[in-house]
């Protein structure tokens, strides 16, 4: 796999300095149209061995291009508020938006690698963090990211030599640290690792270029001749800037016409006289877990969706009526901003992840993705069909890092929804909770129906899975979606 | 100052009842009108005593109003990323987009009255953290910002009264914690402090309302309409949308046309011998300043401003180079996201402000209000005027929390400035950095040259020092730059 990168090419300085300039005004070109464009954002991740000029690579890049229009991601340690949650969010925290260009040192491979470098992780370990790794990048490329991935090697002779002639010299001797010589002694394990890494990890979407890190003018050329190359392709195209694959039909709604919604006993009440000690004993209850010293250690996702209608907001305030207001956050999902439609469409979910100990309520959520924009022929089959995997990817990353999921669906009957339309539009203070979009929602009924089915079906997991709640009866929806809490905190402790 | 709250105001059931749909009504066209025209956002504080009230008062506003557009905050104690920063850095990350209102249960009002209630902090600390405050508010009062205060109020016998009858009852005593004990306890200092704290933050723009937190009706019909009858008040004005106060004239320029930026001698150069070796000097020293155990503990905040074409960028790289790329990010100021254009202009800058460890350098800054923003009559003179103090205020706070604020203005001559330009025009991959807007704002030198003195002139100060670096010469200006980072980190250490 590095034979090639083990050769010693190099490139003499004079020829160094005749190619520079066109590459650096081609470069530029392509990237003023990138900008110009803002169809899509480049991510370069930069990795490979100590001393073979990461930093310096940097340098370069930046100094060949607009670095206005760079964003340069060293990504040490997590940092005290990183590790609150899932480590990817502070890649995506970080991901540049259309236009930009995002240089990484440092990635979402820097910890896996070192952490079975260091013998902190087995081998079946790292394997698994590299999939997860090349389905993050798959998600990155569907959604129309260029992802360009560069391995500067060095052999291990070779990585000496470059640690021990910076070392001789008074003025780089800064620049090799104790962490460098540590990493040297460890150089097979690495090699094996990244051996690994790579296989698993080099996709036909978002492939590795492994380049020999000796020659400061070799490597500088070979990356920025590939990074050239494959934005002048990617700009060439035309139409959504990204390849959408074909996707096989969706899935068909059930022959015998028989699916989950239309097992739910929409007729279950709870009576007015049994609401009010039921109401306040679950948020008594939910009330002591969430002041628990041991809650200051997990956090909760919980995600509202359901009809037009259905009581959301209303179950949500009997959720928060029982909580510390400092302690959670209700997102309302709306239209995204413009920082938000310049990224992957997880991002705008990603930022409001809540740290440890806090509680964030989804009012409406990625499950979009799904529902509407399946319905409404928002985004092509693929994009949605993709979705439900790239969902369960997401969510299962919060559980691994502690995180209790929990879903709701808050379903009512088609004449029970009727009826609640007709009062909103009754009741002066109600009206605003009712447009016309709701009544053209309704006319696709059964689309949603199908589409629920299917959501539930391919994104209920043992880790987090959905509860359905019958809502034809407001107090009996509010009371279940308390128990439930109750019940998955509880389970947790 | 609390009488009246403590008069014991009450509404009955039947006449509540009778107010509320035309309340509700009216609040929720108020608030279709503020979404709908995004000119301001509105900032609610609820502070006050415990058990007055404040968190069934969040859940009443979230129920009258559409909660979508109402961002609801606790504030908690600070979270590990919290401490990183400022303490105003959280609610600056949290300001609502125009058009959103901002409930803050919990504030800048609240760690300085629970340090004083704890002792923590004697009398005139507390009243110089409330000075703060005041001109805080006035800053987002300034920006446009609707800033409502209230006080929700409770004697000391009526507080007692209030958590022994929701400790009495089964269902409500989940409630009462120790933490609302142990601030009975200490009634009499919170009381003090209150008073204290209404008086010197109570201004015009930004008055508070006491409101007795007793009567549960009285209190919810008193807020709703004082938010309603601030909201209306304010949606009917034209123009802006803020008021802009007269100023005073701008400073003149000095009668004898001598000033700091004429006294620096631009003649000072490195010679080519002599830069290599001070460049890996001092790119070495920097480089263990920043790997250095003390360095852990604090951020260092870099800007630079300077004509155009002066260097910048050439000046970041080189400071670059010395630093590991995982603990440093390079900020390139253009033009504002609709999330930043919807908030006050230094939230922008707020949001990458580093945490402890690590190093953000802008390249362009907030300055931008009192230079290019202040020359293109971008902003009227009394939005720039008060730019000054804001940025004291702003730097002051970052100084206060061990950041190190260092700031560079890089000086070229004309005649230097145009001979750059020209080779920029000459010079395939150097013709991106050459505008017609440089162009423009050569034309406008001398306006643009008593900008920069007024700037240096008023926000120098002793924590957050401008550093003017004679730039005709790029080596000389590159070292001068690094030698100051360094000077600046010893003197910390």
């Amino acid at each position: 796999m590095f034979e090639s990168a083990e050769l010693g090419h190099s490139i003499d300085d004079a020829a160094y300095r005749r190619e520079v300039p066109a590459l650096r005004e081609a470069l530029l070109q392509a990237q003023v149209e990138l900008v110009r464009r803002a169809k899509f954002q480049v991510v370069i991740l930069i990795a490979g061995m100590d001393g073979a000029g990461r930093g310096e690579l940097v340098n370069v890049l930046n100094e060949w291009m607009d670095p206005r229009h760079i964003e340069t991601w060293g990504m040490g340690d997590p940092s005290a508020g990183d590790d609150e949650r899932p480590p990817t969010w502070r890649f995506w925290s970080v991901l540049p938006a259309k236009g930009k260009i995002g240089l990484f040192l440092g990635s979402w491979y820097t910890w896996p690698l070192l952490d079975r470098v260091w013998g902190r992780i087995k081998r079946g370990d790292l394997a698994e963090r590299m999939q997860a790794n090349a389905r993050f990048e798959k998600m990155l490329v569907d959604e129309g990211v260029l992802v360009l991935k560069f391995w500067m090697h060095l052999s291990r002779r070779q990585q000496k030599a470059r640690l021990e002639s910076l070392s001789r010299n008074p003025r780089t001797r800064w620049r090799v640290t104790a962490r460098d010589w540590d990493h040297h002694k460890r150089y097979e394990k690495l090699h094996k690792a990244a051996e690994l890494t790579l296989t698993l990890t080099g996709t036909a979407e978002a492939p590795w270029m492994i380049v020999s890190g000796v020659d400061r003018n070799y490597r500088n050329l070979t990356i920025g001749r590939y990074i050239l190359d494959a934005m002048r392709k990617r700009l060439s195209r035309k139409g959504p800037g990204r390849d959408v694959a074909p996707a096989l039909p969706p899935p068909l709604p059930t022959i015998d016409n028989l699916h989950i919604l239309k097992s739910l006993d929409l007729t279950r009440r709870t009576r007015k006289s049994a609401f009010k000690p039921a109401l306040e004993k679950y948020q008594g209850r939910l009330s002591l877990l969430t002041r628990h010293a041991k809650f200051r250690d997990l956090s909760v996702v919980i995600v509202f969706e359901g009809n037009d209608a259905a009581g959301k907001g209303g179950a949500i305030r009997r959720v928060t009526a029982a909580l510390d207001a400092r302690f959670y956050q209700v997102i309302p999902v709306a239209a995204p901003s413009d920082e938000e439609r310049a990224r992957p469409y997880l991002w705008r979910f990603w930022r409001h992840i809540p740290d440890r100990g806090r509680i964030a309520m989804f009012d409406r959520s990625w499950y979009g993705r799904v529902l509407v924009e399946r319905v409404e022929r928002l985004c092509p089959p693929h994009d949605w069909m993709r979705a439900y995997g790239e969902i369960n990817d997401f969510e299962a990353q919060l559980a691994a890092h502690g995180v209790v999921v929990v879903k709701f669906w808050l379903s009512i009957g088609k004449s029970e929804q009727l009826r609640r339309f007709r009062e909103r539009e009754a009741t002066a203070f109600k009206r605003f909770k009712i447009t016309d979009e709701d009544w053209r929602n309704r006319k696709k009924w059964n689309q949603y129906e199908s589409a629920v089915c299917d959501m539930v079906e391919r994104t209920s997991t043992g880790d987090a899975p959905w509860t359905l709640v019958e809502s034809n009866d407001k107090n009996y929806a509010r009371i279940k979606v308390l128990k439930t809490l109750c019940r998955r905190l509880e389970a947790r402790f």
